[in-house]
């Protein structure tokens, strides 16, 4: 019997502390970012550590979404429960304040992801006009089956002119006036899901549009209906995701598909003997070329007394990386400055999203070069070289020298590099995982996956997301978790700084997989393993699909879930979980998960506690529309609990669906 | 020897109380407002006036804009001058979070506008494809004017042929990718303007894209340079300007262009006789049908007794209705919610923009139905109908019939209008004041206006624009603010709820001229009039050219007064102010109005003042740039005091420059 019956019990987060205990500074369980610490207890030396502590207590007004700033008669507080002091100066009541607040943030998050994507879908525009001669298309076999999704006709036709009709439906989803949906979101969709963008009237036609329609609605003096101010935010939260959906299926033409690869990640990848260059950010347009440029000019490097060129990742550029080229995973977002600190990185090459303006403070007690590359990313007295896919290897070895010259100029007395490095598997793509699962089922691969889920040998699967939120101990929340969920035989996906922590900690490792899966678990992936004699590694505890425009690989499992087990997604046993979530994106994704019918773990919360209503409308009503919803909790082990109810829930039915399904087809062959 | 040497003395605004006083409830000066306020004093009614007092003390924080919600890892606060306390958790610098919070502003005045010009290029779009059959071309002559600027061929085509065209050319300018400035914008720009836009690489080549591009460059982790941040931000700026040149010319080619007209204003106009319809917000798409419709329903409300139907105007709804179909105007923005405690209103029907949430909660005491008719502007409880550019005229019959529905249901009792209104003269269109100086001067019409400025007898142009922002009493720093300058000899335009404030009070009457104007102005008005006698009326003490979008029709004549001069406009007797300023999209409109090289007073701080370096820009280094700077101040009658500094400068070293043009073409014309 599920314990997951109704979803009153999810409706409120338990009453763990989710506020930063200011009387504990240790704001990191990362192992190496401790080693960095310990290391600088003695140094005047600032870091997020010691700004997150500064910080308390935090404004609560602002963490309840009822603070409003968006016109400048206020700021205006919902400072009251009724009477004039209830409302902003116009009379918006709270739920109107909170929902515009938060439709808000998906709107940033939204713009965020789309202006990666806008960057790839330049760089291969630029590719089939012949003015990118360093890029190439590295995986014509994924064109062409995102040509044949987008209907591009692919027969007899040179991998360029494919490529340009790709680019410009890419380009028309971005600026469509026409009422047609979104393109490179409506062609990855379920029939169902589809039906419900339509219905619901929060199908996009275009990216841009849809952010600024959003930013209008929620100008002052425009909507003050909390619901009709939701739909318009998810609106935005669909855009996003096809925002996603061009980065990831692009960066995979360009770059080329994930398949499975072996690295090491936290601060011990940096190596002292080599020229040390971090890329952070999140565009691999750059940083592709940036690994290519450090293999070429090995040489260099060894002219000036290094052994080569070591090129670490930190965040989601790290991950995109990681994925394709099995560059070493440096750290994750909250630990980014440790890297600056263990006094052998020789630059830091960013390019956007999530890097902390703090590093270049940092980056000037040392010799480290931090070096912004786009026109919409500067860092005051940072170095800029703009970097143009025109001329993308020339710009990438500019930033080779750099920071070769910077190791010149290493001070070996502050060099500090934490012993901690961990064995990690990553780079799977869906393509990758369909190919493991097709050693077991040719014909029907992802049956492999949803016959395990409906045999009970594992739970379902869940998608692990999102950033670091020092609200709590930085990737805590992430690796408990984890724990939780593989213990209870839950097949786990994961992107971002989420795949960051468990990389960085060892968990990503097939060691792993012994340590801390249930038998049911364990017994799946041995299964696959065995199938799979081909891979040169083990299968590891958890399986990182991407960075976090690559949640958009997870939709494509879902999907590919729903259509196997012939339902919707709001049935399909999967559930997505960001614990410590912090950017505008994780908003925006944890909205259309939601839309897409996942229940949606959210480990920091978001501004909606300041209206029951709109805090109602996320975490139930949002249920009876789309089949997903939030599932806020800070505790981490009852976070985990509470999508264990979920999936249990979600096989318990369908269960009883399949049941009845074959009662009928049996019915119906007997002619009844 | 003008006062105006350089710009330090407008750096910092006087110690004026800038903060709504608790201990005096009285927030506004408009004498219909004060009526009906001293009407309600024994009755429980709340209305904008108790709630911004209840609002005090506001957030010194927020107001500062050194409060960053833009990650849900804060609130963050600067708290200190120095230490981890001075900083977001990110590292985030006060400079930096001042300037992504100002400019995020910005993308909301854009998104605004523009989200209002899209429906305006839809209607016609609708138009040109038959299936707006109640719209229809009412100028031609504008089509022709705009189209030729716009480089559409105009010679032996149909109108509908011409409007495609330059409907295709909107659409562009919402989604184009290409690298080509928007053609809304830089087809109306000086020489000068173009050239400085694209240099400081601040030309929009969409609409859409740079909103986005805006929001995502202030992401959490994104740009941290102020200076860049800014410049993103003027981007957008220039955006909304071009969404305002999209919404002013396509509503004058589909409803006409104003010409001087001759209407009433503040709450006396509404009739206890009449249906009383309060049209509300900023579109004229749906309101210029409503009034069609008015007209057409005469019988219906006789029928319900009543002796017609009379639509009166509420902020910029009602600005644009006034401009074109001299439509009363009731209110403006911060006393709107008056019209209803009238008791005779009968509907008020809302479009988007500065409407607030608290007329419903306000009508819900009165027979008042407030009809909201927008897809993304809806009101919590309020009647929605779904206004469609298809189905004009009926949607327009349906709102009449609500209202008279509602007529019949008035309590006599709560009936109580107040017996204020005033004359006033509008509609002075750019083309309306060039027809008038055409007058005086065929061949050179503005040469009347700039002549007048290099002979001494006015000292230059003022627009005057913008909101009620209640942290003053309502419309005393606009009222203030013009006498200061119309006394001084200065030539004011007006827009919006500065308008609506003028007009209120009857100082857009012919009659005001005599008892404000100084000498200088008087004589150029007289002499307008005396070359005018077709005009059925006198010239008012101010001209309005209309709502806020129509701020681009300011533009206009000072483009116009800069090709006259000879010179770019930072040379041009030119400044503009807005005392009152409210909504992001003032925030729009002054950045770009300092982009376009004008002294740009505002009397209510925006959220700037938390960083010195944020602060300089706007007020001192734009001026570098842009030969435009922001003067904050909230004394009005100071205020003034530095505009009319600002102009005197101009015309002085304009004066110069003349005299050395002159002295260089004698020098050539000796052949020196």
């Amino acid at each position: 019997m599920p314990r997951y019956r109704d979803l009153t019990h999810t409706a409120r987060p338990s009453d763990a502390p989710r506020v930063v205990d200011p009387k504990n500074p240790i704001r990191t369980t990362d192992p190496g970012a401790l080693q960095m610490l310990d290391m600088i207890k003695d140094k005047n030396i600032e870091t997020v550590y010691d700004r997150v502590v500064a910080q308390q207590p935090q404004c609560a007004f602002g963490y309840k979404g009822i603070c409003c700033r968006i016109c400048i008669a206020g700021p205006c507080r919902v400072k009251k429960d009724d009477g004039p002091g209830s409302r902003g100066i116009c009379g918006a009541s709270a739920y109107t304040i909170v929902s515009r607040n938060i439709v808000r943030m998906i709107a940033g998050g939204a713009a965020s992801h789309s202006e990666h994507a806008r960057h790839v879908l330049h760089t291969a525009h630029a590719l089939v006009d012949g003015h990118a001669g360093d890029y190439e298309i590295k995986s014509p076999e994924k064109l062409r089956k995102l040509a044949q999704k987008l209907g591009v006709e692919t027969l007899d036709r040179e991998d360029k002119d494919i490529l340009r009709d790709v680019v410009e439906i890419g380009y028309a989803d971005f600026g469509r006036y026409q009422d047609r949906p979104l393109a490179f979101l409506d062609s990855f969709m379920t029939e169902g899901r589809r039906r419900k963008f339509q219905h619901t009237n929060i199908m996009p036609r275009n990216i841009d549009g849809s952010i600024t329609e959003l930013i209008a609605q929620t100008a002052m003096g425009v909507d003050s209906d909390p619901v009709n101010i939701i739909f318009g935010g998810l609106k935005s939260a669909l855009a996003d995701l096809g925002g996603e959906y061009i980065g990831t299926n692009l960066s995979d033409v360009l770059f080329g598909i994930p398949q499975p690869i072996v690295s090491e990640a936290n601060l011990g990848v940096i190596d002292p003997k080599m020229v040390n260059i971090a890329v952070h950010g999140h565009n691999p347009v750059l940083s592709e070329m940036v690994v290519a440029a450090a293999r070429a000019m090995k040489a260099d490097a060894e002219k000036a007394g290094a052994e080569g060129v070591n090129i670490v990742g930190i965040c989601c550029t790290g991950n995109e990386l990681l994925m394709r080229e099995g560059v070493y995973l440096a750290t994750s977002s909250a630990s980014q400055e440790m890297a600056i600190l263990t006094g052998a990185l020789d630059a830091m090459v960013v390019d956007i999203q999530c890097i902390y303006p703090a590093v270049q403070t940092l980056a000037e007690c040392y010799h480290t070069k931090v070096v912004t590359t786009e026109a919409i990313m500067k860092v005051p007295s940072a170095q800029h070289i703009a970097f143009n896919t025109t001329s993308a290897m020339d710009d990438a070895k500019k930033l080779i020298r750099i920071a070769i010259e910077a190791y010149k100029n290493r001070d070996p007395k502050k060099i500090s590099i934490p012993n901690e490095k961990h064995k990690l598997v990553a780079g799977f793509s869906v393509e990758a995982l369909t190919e493991i699962f097709s050693k077991i089922n040719p014909e029907r691969p992802i049956s492999v996956l949803t016959n395990a889920i409906l045999s009970g040998q594992i739970k379902g699967v869940a998608l692990m997301a999102g950033c670091n939120n020092l609200k709590r101990a930085q990737d805590e929340s992430h690796n408990i978790v984890l724990k939780e969920l593989v213990k209870n035989d839950v097949f786990v996906i994961s992107t971002g700084c989420s795949s960051g922590a468990f990389a960085k900690f060892g968990l990503m490792s097939p060691s792993a997989v012994d340590t801390y899966a249930g038998e049911g678990l364990k017994s799946f992936i041995q299964t696959l393993e065995a199938a799979n004699p081909q891979l040169a590694t083990g299968l590891p505890l958890v399986f990182h699909v991407g960075s976090c425009v690559d949640n958009s690989r997870a939709v494509d499992l879902a999907v590919a879930m729903a259509n196997e087990l012939g339902v919707d997604i709001p049935k399909v046993p999967f559930v997505a979980s960001a614990p410590e979530a912090m950017h505008e994106k994780a908003v925006a994704i944890g909205s259309w998960c939601v839309t897409m019918g996942l229940p949606t773990h959210v480990g920091s919360l978001p501004p909606v506690e300041g209206s029951d209503l709109v805090y109602g409308i996320t975490t139930q009503i949002a249920h009876d529309v789309f089949g997903g919803n939030f599932i806020f909790e800070v505790d981490p082990v009852l976070g985990a609990s509470k999508l264990i109810d979920a999936l249990e829930y979600r096989t318990w039915k369908l269960g009883i669906h399949k049941q009845t399904a074959e009662k009928n087809e049996t019915a119906l062959a007997q002619g009844w």
